[in-house]
C-alpha cells in the first residue's frame, strides 16, 4: 500500500530471518567489533589485490549466511546488491559462483537501503519467497579509486571519514522468525551543491533529512515512535548538520538519532577523524549490532536510513557538485 | 506468478505506454536513424565534457518522454535506470532535477533489461502505478573510461564494437494503451572465462543463451512463438556464437534472432567493425524501432534480451575474466 509519494507500507511485511556481517581489522578493533560475525584479519584476505579481496570477502559472507540459514543458493530467488567499485566489480566477483538471479544496484553508500527496499517489494508483493540483499565496501579500493594512490599518504582533513572494509548481507523471507520490514521510503536525489569530496557528511545530510522527514510525515509518526533513527554513514559532522536542518523544520531528532558511521570507530584512538563511511558501514553495523539488538528485544523499532554521496572521480575532476540520496527502511520486532 | 527459477509471469501485465529515444550523429546516420525520436547533432551536446553531455542527453529524453505522455515528474512513482560511467554519474546528472524517487542500477549493457524487469515487478505487483525506466551510454565516455584516451587513436580489432551514444527511456503503467510485458526472466552471471576486452560478443553470448533457453523452457515456448528474439548488443561476432551454442543445445534461434548491436550501424560504411554496444544500444533501438513495430502491428510478440559484460578497468588491468549477464523481457501487442 502506498502512503504518499515515497513510502510503501507492506500488508505482508517481509521478515529479516538471517544476517551475516564481515569486517576488516580496523573495524574489528572498533567499539562494535565483537558484534560482527566474521573478522577478516588481513585487508588483502589472501588475494593479490584489494579489489579481489573485497570480492572474496563478499563470497565468504554470503556462504556463511546460507550456511547459517541452512539454505543452498537454489533456495534463493534473487540477490540484490552493490558496492563502491567502478562497475560494482566486487559484487560481481562475490556473487557469481552462487548462480542466483542478480539485480545489480548502485546507490553509493545508500546501497543497503536501496537493496532492502527493492528486496522488500519483491518479497512483500509475493513475487519472491526468499531474497538475499547486501552491500560492501573496502577502504583501500575506495581510497585509490576516489581519492589518492594509497602510497601517496595524502593528509586527511578532520571532516573526512574512513571507508569501512566490510559487508553485510541479509535474507528477506515471506515466512519465518525475525524483525519485520513494515515500510520503506525511497529517496530522491537532493543536491545542496556541495563540492568538497572530503566532507561527505555535508553532502548526505540534506538527503537524510529529506527522506526521514518525508517518512515521518507519510507514515504519520513522530521521531520518538522509533527507538532509534539510524543513518548510514553521515559521520560526526553529518549528524550535526542533520540535527540542525531537522530542527529548523521543527523536527527534533536528537533523542533518537544514531549513525553507523559515527558508531563503528573510536575516532580519537583510531585516527578516523569524522567516522566511518562506505556501503559496507551501514550494511555491516545493521547486520550485526542493530539486528542482534532487535532480536534480543533491546530495540523494538528502528528506522534504518543508509545515505549515499553520488560522485565519481570524473565528476570530481570536472568540478561538479555532489548530490546525495537516502533510503529509509522501517524495521520492527 | 513465478514460473521455474528465473521467470515471473504477470497476472496484470504492465503496459509500455510511451517511449522516447535520443541518439548521437553516428547512430542518426545508421540504417535505423529515422526511427529515433531525437537526434543530437553533437557528441558534446553543448556541454564542457562528454560525461556532462551524456547527463544532459538523458535529461532531454526524460523531459520529452514526460511531455509526450502529458505527465509531470510528480505523476511518476519511481525511476529505475543506469549507465556505464563509473558510479552511474550520467544517470544521476540526468535524473536529479526531476525529483523522482530513484533506484540506481548497474547491469552494464544489460541495464535496460534489468530496469524493465524491476519496473515491471513494481507495476505488475501494484506497488507502483507509473514508473520510468531507461539506460544510456556515450561512445566517448566509454572509450576513455574502459579502453584508451580518445586522442591515442588505438587501432580497433575486427571483433570490437562501437559504443552507442544514445539512450532510451520508457513509461510502464498499470493502465493504458501499448504493448504488454507478459513475463520477465532475470539472468544470473555466466562466466566463460573470456578475458579479451575487445570481444564483448564472446563474453555476453553464453549469458544470452543461458537466459533465452531458460526463458523458453520455463514459459514452455519455442523460439518461433516469438516474431523476434532481440538481444541487446552481441554484435555480429556474438550473434554467431549464440546461434552455435543454442544449436548445440538443440534450440534453433536462426529464424527469429535479431540483435540491436548488429542493427544500429552499417558496419562496412560506418567503420564500426562488429556492431554497436553500450546500455544505450538496446535501450534506444527498443524504444524506437521495436516499439514502433509493435505499435503498428508489424510485430506481435518479441523477446528483448539486453546483454551485459561485467568488467571494469581495474578487473581488466588485474587480468580477471569478464563474466556476462542477460535479462529477458517478453513483450506482446
Amino acid at each position: 500500500m502506498r502512503l504518499g509519494r515515497q513510502t510503501v507500507k507492506f500488508d505482508k511485511p517481509p521478515i529479516i530471518t538471517h544476517t551475516y556481517s564481515g569486517v576488516g581489522p580496523k573495524e574489528t578493533q572498533g567499539p562494535f567489533g565483537e558484534y560482527f560475525h566474521h573478522h577478516f584479519t588481513d585487508e588483502l584476505n589472501q588475494e593479490k589485490s584489494w579489489e579481489l579481496a573485497e570480492g572474496s570477502m563478499i563470497k565468504t559472507v554470503i556462504q556463511s549466511l546460507l550456511d547459517e540459514a541452512k539454505l543452498t543458493p537454489k533456495d534463493i530467488d534473487y540477490i540484490l546488491s552493490g558496492d563502491l567499485q567502478n562497475q560494482i566489480t566486487a559484487t560481481h566477483l562475490g556473487v557469481k559462483d552462487f548462480h542466483i538471479p542478480l539485480f545489480g544496484l548502485y546507490g553509493a553508500c545508500s546501497t543497503m537501503g536501496e537493496a532492502m527496499g527493492l528486496g522488500s517489494i519483491l518479497v512483500g508483493s509475493g513475487t519472491a519467497k526468499k531474497v538475499i540483499v547486501g552491500a560492501s565496501s573496502h577502504n583501500a579500493t575506495a581510497e585509490r579509486q576516489f581519492r589518492f594512490p594509497m602510497e601517496y599518504g595524502g593528509q586527511r582533513p578532520l571532516t573526512q571519514q574512513w571507508t569501512v572494509t566490510g559487508c553485510g548481507y541479509i535474507i528477506l523471507e515471506s515466512e519465518g522468525r525475525g524483525p519485520k520490514i513494515e515500510s520503506i521510503t525511497t529517496g530522491k536525489i537532493v543536491d545542496f551543491e556541495v563540492t568538497d569530496v572530503t566532507n561527505m557528511g555535508a553532502v548526505m545530510a540534506p538527503a537524510a533529512v529529506d527522506t526521514i522527514t518525508t517518512h515521518l510525515k507519510e507514515t504519520n509518526q513522530k521521531p520518538t515512535d522509533y527507538d532509534a533513527i539510524v543513518t548510514g554513514d553521515l559521520g560526526n559532522c553529518g549528524v550535526g548538520i542533520v540535527l540542525d536542518l531537522a530542527s529548523q523544520m521543527g523536527v527534533d531528532l536528537l533523542p533518537v538519532m544514531k549513525d553507523c558511521g559515527a558508531m563503528i570507530y573510536n575516532d580519537c584512538e583510531q585516527d578516523t577523524h569524522a567516522g566511518g563511511s562506505g556501503c559496507g558501514c551501514s550494511a555491516s553495523v545493521f547486520s550485526s549490532y542493530w539486528y542482534k539488538g532487535l532480536m534480543s528485544g533491546k530495540y523494538k523499532k528502528i528506522l534504518l536510513v543508509p545515505t549515499g554521496a553520488l560522485m565519481s572521480l570524473a565528476s570530481t575532476q570536472q568540478k561538479q557538485s555532489i548530490p546525495g540520496i537516502a533510503h529509509a527502511v522501517s524495521i520492527s520486532m
